[in-house]
């Protein structure tokens, strides 16, 4: 028998995708952040993201309503991550009957705070016990206004690699609560990310943007995917790796290696695209006199091998695997 | 603190829709078998169910290709409820690192014949490993052709109760599982069940038809939203209610109440609905000559009171709570 930890997620999906048959409304299907369909020559993304108590979140780390915030972020991101537009979301959620309804009532006000944020609307989902722990499955509707969405597949060699703001953080407050450290800023960043909604559709619209992801699994893995679809190679130059103050410091006092976070960071919810290197300047410019946000240049795409690289050298595996020990 | 499974699925869903903000685009929002929502002028139609291991399927007592497919018929009959065509499904999945991956294989084998068979094509959804047993949300989006759909309310006081096939079936089938008692098509009503697409799409566009829904937690129970929805009450005739000979003589050999399976028997997949009596012979003609299956009437809708009275009496608490203990 093949386990599914050992087969992994890609592994798993791969093999799944085999059997999957399609239609001429699936622009695109498994394989991106979300599935791209013509509905009646409109054009629908469509995600949806588990979101599992122990594995995603902890009761005892997190208030309920940035629990619920967080599971909406997750999946919003999706939408983000191709540039379109969130209008609505479903909520799938199985809990034990012992569950206090006032801390679920509380994850839902993180939850429909955060699809306010993002212009979406709560339409329905389905509820039911379990006897595990609280199991939330969260659903994105949106849409690419006029047709313009980004995928993984776009980048070519020469063209650069661009991130939004400070990938590193999230992960970084993650650490901070597992070891009890005191950083609310970083914290903030683990428990309240902000999709980048209005930024990755800005990004939609350039021209001179090939293709584009969120980071959720990790810069250097998730960057994995751009390569892969695009069938180009990648290196990745450690030192420009945007860090932060927050983050700096934090790795000072305790002695860890500021570049790790940003490499290997999940959950960080930044935009990481593809980018042809003639409108670097004007689009830096235009970007930051639209958003309070910086954007880095982290690396660039090459012909010359097949892989991701970080300083000339294949990393040791970084990042997340869903079915992994 | 109040308790989840003491507040219930329904007194938690109206907590949580206090706080629902809407939209133009909803149409129909939560509390029918499927969101109703406006995309760009077409009716799209939204459901998503979850299916957890333990809690609606035992993998000691299914295969893992009929687990799957029942995983797609249930979220599909949502679609079936408002007579609906779908299009799309996507999929999200729990599951421990050391789940035999070709069980999982065979899991998505049987929902993709289910999907196949109802025309729906598999998009998208998500993975990820967990620690309790398998969790499954299935999400279905379709459409209302011709913008015709039909919802939980609108039965009016001497409209008639209708039913498609036999409701009883499957939960015969679960009991007849559950106490190691061969009966081979109970048993097959119960582990592959047909969502009514096909006869929900061709009674939404009798005008006669005034509101539907199927039968998920079991007959009565399921009626009641029929006539809370629609501000009616509604009286059940016991006797009429249609039971089949499998199920029979299944209760005639284990001594059981047949009219118990029929009443309060959940996951029957069946259609029921409310239909003005004077379209009724013609109805019910043009149904079987189209369908190879049975309606029935089983009961009647009234202004005189407000609540489902079987054979004149209230009848105690049957069907399923999704949060009950």
């Amino acid at each position: 028998m093949t386990r599914l930890g050992d087969l992994g997620e890609f592994g798993f999906i791969d093999r799944v995708r085999r059997q999957v048959t399609t239609s001429e409304q699936v622009i695109e299907g498994i394989g991106d952040d979300c599935a791209v369909l013509d509905f009646h020559g409109q054009t629908m993304l469509v995600s949806t993201d588990l979101f599992l108590e122990d594995i995603h979140f902890r009761p005892s780390a997190a208030s309920y309503k940035d629990i619920g915030w967080k599971a909406a972020a997750g999946c919003l991101s999706d939408i983000a991550a191709m540039g379109g537009t969130p209008r609505f979301m479903l909520l799938s959620l199985a809990a034990p009957a012992g569950t206090n309804a006032d801390d679920l009532e509380d994850f839902y006000t993180g939850y429909l705070a955060m699809c306010g944020k993002a212009g979406a609307v709560l339409v329905g989902g389905d509820t039911t016990r379990c006897q595990g722990g609280i199991t939330i499955d969260s659903i994105v509707i949106g849409e690419a206004v006029d047709g313009r969405y980004l995928t993984r597949c776009g980048a070519k060699p020469g063209d650069v690699l661009a991130v939004t703001g400070l990938p590193g953080k999230s992960a970084a407050g993650l650490h901070a609560q597992e070891n009890g450290h005191a950083a609310p800023k970083l914290l903030h960043a683990h428990h309240k990310p902000t999709p980048r909604i209005a930024e990755g559709q800005w990004l939609a619209k350039c021209e001179a943007v090939h293709a584009m992801l969120d980071v959720s699994d990790g810069l250097v893995q998730d960057a994995g995917h751009l390569t892969e679809k695009s069938g180009v190679g990648l290196d990745i130059d450690r030192a420009s790796l945007p860090i932060g103050k927050d983050l700096e410091d934090y790795c000072a006092v305790h002695k860890l290696d500021v570049s790790e976070f940003a490499m290997a960071g999940g959950e960080a919810y930044e935009l990481l695209f593809a980018l042809d290197p003639k409108a670097l300047p004007n689009l830096l410019d235009d970007f930051c006199k639209e958003f309070a946000l910086g954007l880095t240049v982290v690396g660039e795409f090459t012909d010359k091998h097949e892989e991701v690289r970080v300083d000339g050298k294949t990393p040791r595996s970084g990042g997340f695997d869903h079915f992994g020990k």
